[in-house]
Parts: structure tokens; sequence; C-alpha cells
């Protein structure tokens, strides 16, 4: 949520806009609140933080081809750990999309009461803008289009970069596109092969439109079209981005296994997705990032329903962006990984708020129930890479569940907070002998220092449901901010069919530090969450219950306690 | 949720499908059964609940004018406090809508394995259907229609009532339409005077489609249109219903105090409504109630845009049906108080759930943001009406909040959970100096014989949400359960402005033992939530304190215990 100007909506505004420092002094700012209730459960450790004051969307994100090196930028206020103005571009960069290295400012406001809001970044290879000459390669002809935000008004302004991305010249003759709107931002601007134009999506955020612009030059834009009134409209449209999705037709997701339903009769190899985000009123509560699938022509899109769907389902997403450039035809993305419902307040110190694990995005064809097939967006995290070693693991194949009985996987020795596991688990309904016993199979990841605290996950038959509960903290904060709620849950239809045709379900899932993001059923829908325990007190023994007889079986259980680098 | 009969699913339908008793001996059921956890908070005074038994989805809700009197019909089974088969009608009846009598079983499935699924009551006023003669009053020519459940289909089934709706006799030829299909239900029919045709709107509920079907005489349907992909989808579609809502062109919304925009220019004075429910899948988990705005010309239905609207954003809220022939042209309507997720398993022992209260919808013209006007919902309770009377009253206007201190309102005489409230509070945001300190009007509404036990409400500036934490009771349930959830959340833009130019919000809210529904700004949107609390710890102390200094003032708070009858 950024400022509002209007008189109107000056509730809003106030808390955005806070006291800043024009120098870097974030400590003394830190020194002068009251931290009493923190618990800094420590920065992730293979995710995107700033490594001083506050950071919210993703912006710039792209690859570079001429050194393998993955550049995010970041909305960012070095002077605070809360949001503020003058709000400039962080910057990191990573070879693996694990580690991250954070560089700091990269862009910045005209003066300090205005911001460098959110934007994308281009690679300019045929210097379409005139901007770069021979001595730039290719592959580093580095455009950002963001949005400058001041007072009177949201314009758009270019900058780029000679250097890789690291230092950025403004563009002389900004705004390169401004029309008068104060709720006027977020330009994702891609390539268009087809029409050889370069596209901009950007929010008339409360009017509810995102708006289509075109250019042959990156500096001087044609409005093409409106795409509005699509989707939970909330408070206002925020970070909107267009991309062409590969369809995956896949053999191992739960369509092969079911109704003998064909998924590649009639469709093109690839569709078009708008993404949105809005913020506040999600259905859930505060934010929310969903999406549409359709068709563009280079000049409008068409979405193929009206349907609403949500790239992911947890509480703790928003604002996912794609990346530019990403190597073979790959469309990979980012999100942040906080909810402005709560985001100022969260139990950390120095820094705040980190984003998601990157993520690779396809559409497949998905059987949410037993009549139809839908195409659905997947999304998978890029993080099994070279970055991560093995520090612990644990895998049980095969373990039929009693209500009397639990299963214990420990891998705490040196713990530090960064864990993976996959849970892969069969349901014979059939054994469920009477409605009033919740047939559940429950999953508790505990605290090594202090077993009282834990996260709960698990299935519950009769909800045909996933459910998370990150209620059971020491933390002040879970339990008092009156937005962290304790409980998310999603939906689940089975991932394929065992030999015995009883329905098998899988989810994966990645813990650090703070963040549990978990993906069901190879990607078909996701959540990501926040968690707060009490300082040091990482995850580490995971155990596996049920309150039935002889209806879970889980098939696969594996867990690793993970390290970054050697 | 109904029960799924394909093998795909059968993880659902298990639960679903328990063994039932043929007699109505539900208290050996009961007795067989665990209910160590459960603190019965004792059932609703003022809302619809069956006596004993299960209940979900209202049905047939009709206003029989010839005797000024409220029949509503609901999802019952007599057997057991689970859903179940056979699945029944229950029926009941209230002078007031504020009382109702529990007259049991109205209508009954073929046999033990099906259920008389869920439908809806027309009054054949000019016999059309040839199924009455001059010996039954024209207000008293009651048809329901409804989908008869059983493993082989779903097919839907008409039954006339010659007695007032207290017993039916059932139609000859059934079905009246069948398609083969084992997912087609809920039929909500009217009469559509514009081409004097009756109109179904019926779900193929895993299709995602709302199918409209038309006819002269009740009994026989013909095919006109879908209705197909809108909203957020879910698991599948249930219980679609069709208004034609009224647009109020009010002088009390925000609108008029804001941005000069007028209401009445362009438009009829109504809008067509499309209901639609769909579980599992809301994107808060579970249950969800939307709905779409459109034009409808006898035979199709055609939205006016592609935005995912929700009638209520609380948790329990489903299953939403508007009431045949009531007075004066008003839509009124009534929904299931609960939620999928959990329902079987509240802490409740004879009977299970309530319905919502009576809400009188209309179109009105809201600004959920500065820029922009939109056509919403408005629903506000039927509830102040003869049947309740004043036990206790506390009235505070004009009252400063700083952060020392703290305002109490003591209604605890005679509490035994019954109560309304309503909060009018201006916000001046100028005065919040630091974005690290949370801005919060909180509302505690405490147990009498416990205060550690209650309810949190407010709204806080930063988050521009009003919240309710229903998670501090000592009962099991409310944190054992993985889906009851403690915190929900909704965005809220102002009311009106004051006349020094600050923002004003306003909440009504009602609570009856177990239920809260809170009406936020006249009705611009609602949050209908249960909690539970220790047995007998009514809700009678309400302390309202804020965390900030000269940022809240109350403007309006009135408190009231309310009894039922004399």
């Amino acid at each position: 949520m950024r400022i509002v100007v209007s008189a109107f909506a000056v509730v809003i505004a106030a808390v955005g806009v806070h006291a800043y420092n024009s120098t870097l002094d974030i400590q003394s700012n830190l020194a002068a609140t009251n931290h009493s209730a923190m618990a800094d459960p420590g920065k992730p450790l293979a995710h995107l933080t700033p490594n001083v004051g506050w950071m919210n969307d993703p912006n710039g994100l792209f690859f570079d081809n001429e050194t393998s090196m993955w550049h995010a930028y970041y909305q960012y206020n070095p002077n605070d750990n809360i949001w503020g103005l003058p709000l400039y571009w962080g910057h990191a960069s990573s070879e693996d999309l694990v580690t991250w290295n954070d560089h700091g400012i990269a862009l910045e406001p005209e003066n300090d009461e205005s911001g460098a809001f959110s934007g994308s970044i281009v690679i300019d290879f045929n210097n379409t803008s005139g901007l770069f000459d021979n001595t730039c390669l290719p592959g580093q002809r580095i455009v950002a289009l963001y949005t400058e935000h001041s007072e009177a008004g949201e314009r758009q302004y270019a900058a780029y970069s000679l250097d890789g991305g690291y230092t950025f010249n403004y563009y002389k003759h900004n705004p390169v596109l401004d029309i008068n709107s104060t709720q006027f931002r977020d330009p994702k601007v891609f390539w268009h092969e087809e029409t050889e134009r370069w596209v901009m999506t950007l929010a008339l955020s409360q009017e509810y439109k995102i708006q289509i612009y075109t250019s042959k030059n990156l500096t001087s834009w044609e409005f093409q079209s409106n795409f509005s009134h699509h989707g939970v409209l909330g408070y206002q449209y925020e970070c909107p981005g267009l991309s062409k999705i590969p369809i995956v037709h896949t053999t191992s997701s739960n369509l092969t296994q079911s109704a003998g339903l064909t998924t590649n009769n009639g469709f093109a190899d690839y569709k078009w997705v708008m993404f949105l985000s809005i913020n506040p009123g999600a259905p859930h509560g505060g934010s929310y990032n969903e999406y549409f699938i359709g068709d563009f022509d280079g000049k409008r899109f068409t979405a193929q329903d009206a349907a609403t769907r949500a790239v992911d389902c947890g509480k703790d997403f928003y604002a996912m962006q794609t990346f530019s450039n990403a190597p073979n035809g790959e469309v990979l993305a980012m999100a942040w990984a906080s909810n402005w419902d709560y985001s100022g307040y969260v139990p950390t110190r120095d820094w705040r708020s980190s984003m998601t694990v990157v993520r690779n995005l396809t559409l497949r064809y998905y059987s949410p129930n037993p009549e139809t097939s839908e195409l659905t967006l997947y999304n998978q995290p890029v993080f099994k890479s070279s970055g991560l070693n093995t520090k612990q693991r644990l895998i049980k194949k095969s373990l039929k569940l009693n209500s009397n009985e639990s299963a214990i996987f420990n891998v705490a020795d040196g713990a530090h907070g960064l864990l993976e596991f996959t849970l892969e688990w069969k349901v014979n309904s059939s054994a469920v002998t009477t409605g009033h016993d919740m047939a559940d199979l429950s999953l508790k990841i505990k605290g090594v220092e202090d077993d009282s605290e834990y996260l709960r996950l698990g299935y519950v038959v009769s909800a045909a449901a996933f459910f998370l509960d990150r209620g059971n903290s020491r933390v002040n904060f879970v339990h008092a901010n009156p937005f962290f709620g304790n409980k998310v849950s999603k939906n689940l239809e089975p991932y394929e069919s065992a030999e015995d045709g009883l329905p098998i379900y899988n989810v994966q899932g990645l813990i650090d530090r703070n963040l549990i993001e978990l993906f069901f059923n190879d990607g078909s829908s996701s959540s990501t969450n926040l968690f707060f325990l009490s300082s040091e007190n990482y995850l580490g023994e995971f155990e596996v219950s049920t309150g039935v007889d002889n209806v879970f079986t889980i098939l696969n259980f594996d867990v690793q306690q993970l390290s970054v680098g050697n």
C-alpha cells in the first residue's frame, strides 16, 4: 500500500509518511523505538532480504546473460525498518537464486519527499532507446522503467545503467509517461516479438484499471487499452504484469490418472497471463495476488473467462514480478513475502521483509474436481541448486499411521532454520468409521530449544483441505497483532491414484528462518506464510500423527536440514 | 459440501456418509460419541436453529401473505448432529423474523440412502401448475422445487402444500428436470414478470456452471443458458440464486460526502444480482458466498463486469437464499452461519448450526477508495422488531480516547448472550506520531463469568481495516480445530466525514450466544463469524481502549443487552 494523497484517504497516508532521516542512521531510529516485544528470528539464509532497513515489492528483476548473474531490485527504505519516504530501489544479485548479495541503493527518488516506486527492467539488446553505444554489451543495455511518486502525482520515469545494473543514469527527458494522476504506477515492460513493440502494463490503481501502453523506443509511449474490473477488486490495483506462460503437457499431474481426460488437444502451447496485486481487501485480509488467463494481440489482453484465481493462497505473497531475459524461455518470478496488514510490525529489528524463493511458472491442466479440467498456473521453487548443502537428511517410505502412534523425524543437529521436506500420503477414506472423528494427518515441526513452539500442518479428510497453524508460539506479536491470523488452509484434490485406486496427495515445504513456503501437487497451488518463534528456537523435529486408524499411509517423507555454501 | 459419488473424490464422500438411524434416536447416537471437548454455548435465542440434529443450507424461504407468517426450511439430519443421509427438509416459522418455531421434518427423501437436497419455494398464485383448486387460497399455493439426491444422480423434484407449508404432497411425475448428472442441484425459482415465465437457476456444480431454465407451469422446464466461470471457482458451485435488487440512492452513505459524485444518473432503479456459493475453496478457507451484478432478459444473465464480490466477508456465511413473496418488493435473505471446513466439529451437542439473521438486500453506490464509486450490495439486519426487548442499555456520545485510559461499558446484568451494539468513531490520523506505533481502536467484549475469555474487535489506521479476534477462549475446539482460525478482518473506507473533515467509521454488531454479525457503514459490507466461549460465560462487558493518543474519538457507542419475548 502506498500513500494516498487525497484528503478522503488521509487515514491511510498518515502512517506511511513518518519522519525520515536524510542520512542512513537507522540504528538511532531503531533505538528510539520500543522493541520490547521483538524476537528477531534471524535473517532468512536462502531468501533475498535487505542488509538493513525496510523492503517491499520486488522491482526490475532480470538476468544478465553476459555475466550469468541474476539481479533483483526492491522497494527500499534504508532509513528505518518501516515504509517511508524517501523510498529507493535497493539492489541485490545472485549467481544461484539461493544466496543474494545486497548492494544497497540503486535508484533514488528526486527528493526527500518522493519515492522511486515500483517498476521493471528490460534489456534493450537492439538499442531501440538510443541510450547505449557499442561500448555497452547488448546483454547489459539495461533500462529501468519505474514510478516517480510525489504528492503532485505518479509519473513514469526511465533510467539506464552502463555498468551491468549497479549504478544508473536518469533519463534526461523524464517523465516518459504522465497522465496527471496521483494513482498511476508500477510499470512492467516486456518486448512483444509479434508486433515488434515494447509493451507496458501499469495500474490506474483506484479506478481498477490495468492500462496497456506500447512503445518503439522505451521513452515514448502510446495508450492501447484498459483491462478493468477483473478479480477481487479490494481497495486498489497494484503491480500488474503480463507474461507469456508455456503450457506444459505433463504426465505426472493429477490429470493423467483421472477420467481419461486429454490435455493437448486444440490448445496452443502457451497462454498469456495477467498478474495483479490488490491491497488492502484480500478475501483473507490485506494483500492478495491474483491472475487471469487469456490472449494478447499486442494491444489488448482478453481474459478467457471471468474467474478469479490466486497465484498463492497464503497470507504472505504480494506484488509478484517476473524476471526479464530468463534463459530457455522459462518464466521465473519472485514476490514480496509479507502482508501490508502487519508487515510494519513483524518482530524483526534491523531489517524487515524478505522475498519468496524464486519460482518457475507454467500452465498445466489440472482437475480441481472429478468433472472438469482447468488450465492452472503452477509454481515450483527454483531452490535445489548449487548453493545448498544437506547437513542432515531422513527418508521414510511406506509408513502406515494409527491413532496411538506417532513417528518422529529429528534433524535437529546443527539446526539453524533452513529445512526442506516432501510429504506424500495416501488416504483410505473407507476406513473412516464415523464423521464424528476428525480424520487428520498432522505434522508438527517443533523448535529445537523449546518444543512447545511449533508449526502444525496437515490434511483433514472431511474438509478435503491442507492446513497450516502458525499460532503455537511464545512471541507476543503472533497473538497481539490483530491481523496475524493463526490458521490458513487450501482445499486439495488428489495428485494421483495409487495402484489400489486410493488417492495420493503431495506437498513440498521450504522453511527458512521465519518463512514457510508450501507447494502442493507439483505446484498446482502454493501457500506462503510468515511465522515467528522465539529467537534461535530453530525448527528441527518433525512429528507425524493421526487421530484415526488405517486411514493414512505415508508413501514418502523426506526431511532435510540444509545449509548455504560450504 | 455434498457427497460426491465418483471414485476420484471418494475421499470427500466418506465422511459425509456415515451410519444413520431410521428412527429419530439422536440421543443414542450422541451418547456413543466422545463429546468431552464440547462446551455447548446454548442455542442462539434470536436465530433459526433446529430443536435437535444437524442443519445446513436454508431452503424454500417464503412469506405467506394470507397469514403474515414467514416460513423457512433447511437441510436437516434429525438423526445426528453431523451431516448424513437420509437428509430432510426441516421447517420453521416466524412472525417477526426474530424468534422461530421449529416444526421438524417437512420434506423427506425417497429412501434412506438419498437426500431431499436444497431448493426453493414459490407461491403459484395463478395456479400455473394446475396443482391447486379454489379451496387453496392464492397466497398459499405453495410449490417446492428441490434436488432429490441419490447415488444414481441429482434430479429436480416438485412438491406442493395444501396447508400453508406444514405438510407436502410429492408431485406424481417427478422428476421435473433430469439431465443425467450426479452434480446438478439447488434449484432456486422465481416468477419473471416481463416474460411471464418461471425462471430456475441451479448449479451444474463441478463444471462451474449456473444453468438457467424457464417454465410456464413449474413442472416442465426448458434450458436457456449457462452462466459459467465467474468468481472464485473453488471445488464446486452450489446454491445459485438470481434476484432483482433495488438500487437505493441514499443520502447517508460515504458517497455524498466525497468527491461530489452523483449517484442517480443514467441507471435504472434496480439491477439483477446472481448469488453463488462455493465450497471448499474459499480464499479464506472453506465456504464462500459471492455475487455478480448484471442484467437479465428472462433467459440469460449478463454480468456487468468480471469482478468477484463477497456477500459477506466472515468465515461463517454460506448458501444464502432470498425469500419468495417478501412484502413491499423488499429482498430479504438468510444464510447458513457456518463453514464446511469445521461445521461438523463445532462444540455444540444436541443441535448443530444456525442461520444468520434475516437481511435486507439493496444495491447502493459506495466509494471503496477516493477515486471511484461502485454499485455494491448492502445487507442490513432485519432485527430490531417487535420480538426483542432491552434489558440493559448504555449510550455514550463523544468520548476522546488516549493510550492510558480505557472505557468500560458493563451490561452484564442478566446477561444471557444476546447483545447489540453500535460503534461510530472518528480518526485523526495526523496525530499518529510514528508508524512504529500501531494506532488501534480496540474493543474487548468479555465473558461475565470469566473475563479471560473475550472477543477483540477494532480498527487499525495503518491497515485501514477492521478486525475480529475470536481466539481468546478456553474452549479446546477453538485452538485444536485446524481450520477454526482466530482472526478475520475487512478493509474499510470512511462512512462519512465529520464537520472538521475527519473520516467517520461505523459498525453495528449483533451477538447471539455463539454468533457475531458485524455490519459496516450501514451494511456496505458485513462479517459473520461463529465464536465459542465456555458454557454460560455470556458476554456482558465492553472495554474500549487504544494504544495511541489523540487519534480516536468515539462519536456514538450504544450497547444493549437484549431479551426475546416478554
